[in-house]
């Protein structure tokens, strides 16, 4: 089967034009078929601060309520997305930038309250990946990791039910790179704010009965460290049994496990390999010198 | 050949809810293969308004500087396209929403200083069809109808130099409807506010290689009117020798001239009709009941 990258990028790239004009570079640069995932870094915030419009947070989880989600459309699915798509023209990267809406291509409901807290929508910062809590301050938004709630609103906030795996294979297909931004739509005129590590998790495992897809998650660390305050500690790769022995032995954060166990199943529902590292060093992440490879063996 | 319809709409649909609503349900209804070139209405306007961003007006026309360029690519990019995208989608018309910038489907380059008037970017209005300027108070913005301009700056305001007419028919006979947001790229990395007007003309124009297009403006009047304050008095339609008679009796205004002379351009290029009437009303513009049709006989 022919290979496919599908690469989730948050805030730490999006919020720096420079760092985002070098890794759009080396985005450009992978030959054969990508996908490139974005959150929403930073700007939504500001824009809503400046346009006056309150963001609630239950348990430091943003509540994507009508006028952000307003907000969100214009920057996620406007803003950033052509940008991206003008800037990757520019390096001869011919490209297309999409939402959920677009050709059907990722049908969501509104979150209820009390389902999981998986794929809290948290586009504004980049940590999809972090390893605790407290190791960034931005995490708090969009880790989900404070377990189930059953009792929050979390607005016009999207869980994803499927992909249209023909349609985007038909675009790759054509010879388009792909850029998704993490906007979808639940079919009945509604488009909703939906977690960006959740769209790129769900478009990889959709697109495996087509393509060998390799799921990579830029993050602000040079991946899953053993000592959360030293890059230099990155685990360079987690098979089942290696996750055991770490969980086990408490050597990774508790904080980490709920990604972890995200990233082994998409490896159990036919992802090849999830990467963990820095996307400002994707040739490398790619070729496997640099970051964290989860994997079968 | 197939059949095409480019149909163009703005302010007075878009800034509905309601009407924009049913205009879609009309446009979702319309059989075989279709294109909606949307402009921006007033929601960018006020965005830069509650963002406290000025906006430049010169000779009644608008300066897209940087700032406002980052408010239409949300608005009309982001916010009204994906929007309209949804809507479609509920309604069972399978849709994708692009900018110029998206497969390259549309190149322009920045407005030269003293280059013509047309092509003025005034997404924000609906009166790309004004017949004269104090008919309708948002018609300075859009119509360029002052004239040439030697000095004037435009800023970020895009002349459109090719449409990918090999692209966009791929995606049509994906079976596909398109919406078009009036934002284009250079190729070099830099998007531009384009006139809604001149992407459906150039679109128009460029896929009547492939298709028999029919090209519609939805206009605020009734069509093209030989007494502007009376929608009764719609022409029904308009061949070249009427047109050159209804000139020469000066029986339409002289502001309507350009955009007329623009739509017999059209034709002249390969356009099978140009529809000017209410998108309201749209089935009847279509079928011929409603609407000034311009066309070779």
């Amino acid at each position: 089967m022919e290979g496919l990258y599908v690469i989730k990028i948050g805030g730490n790239i999006i919020d720096d034009e420079s760092v985002l004009k070098s890794f759009l570079k080396k985005f450009a640069d992978i030959p054969g078929k990508k996908i490139l995932v974005h959150g929403g870094g930073k700007l939504a915030t500001r824009m809503a601060e400046k346009m006056g419009i309150p963001q609630q947070l239950v348990d430091g989880r943003r509540v994507t309520d009508a006028e952000t989600l307003k907000i969100v459309t214009m920057v996620y699915a406007g803003y950033i997305n052509k940008n991206i798509v003008a800037c990757l023209q520019s390096l001869h990267c011919n490209t297309i930038g999409i939402c959920g809406a677009d050709g059907n291509s990722i049908l969501a409901h509104k979150r209820l309250r009390g389902s999981s807290a998986t794929g809290i929508p948290a586009n504004e910062t980049s940590a999809g990946f972090a390893l605790n809590r407290s190791s960034h301050s931005e995490t708090a938004e969009n880790t989900g990791l404070t377990g189930n709630d059953t009792s929050t609103d979390y607005g016009f906030a999207g869980d994803i039910d499927s992909v249209n795996t023909e349609w985007i294979g038909s675009l790759l297909h054509q010879g388009l790179a792909l850029v998704t931004a993490p906007i979808t739509h639940d079919g009945k005129n509604q488009l909703l704010n939906t977690n960006a590590d959740s769209i790129a998790q769900e478009i990889a495992k959709a697109m495996s009965k087509s393509f060998q897809v390799q799921l990579i998650y830029s993050f602000e660390k040079a991946g899953v460290l053993l000592d959360v305050n030293d890059d230099r500690t990155v685990i360079h790769s987690i098979n089942p049994s290696y996750y055991q022995e770490l969980k086990a032995t408490e050597k990774i954060f508790a904080g980490m496990i709920p990604k972890l166990d995200n990233a082994f199943a998409a490896i159990s529902q036919g992802v090849k390999k999830v990467i963990i590292g820095k996307g400002e060093d994707l040739a490398n992440l790619l070729n496997g010198k640099s970051g964290t490879t989860i994997c079968h063996e």
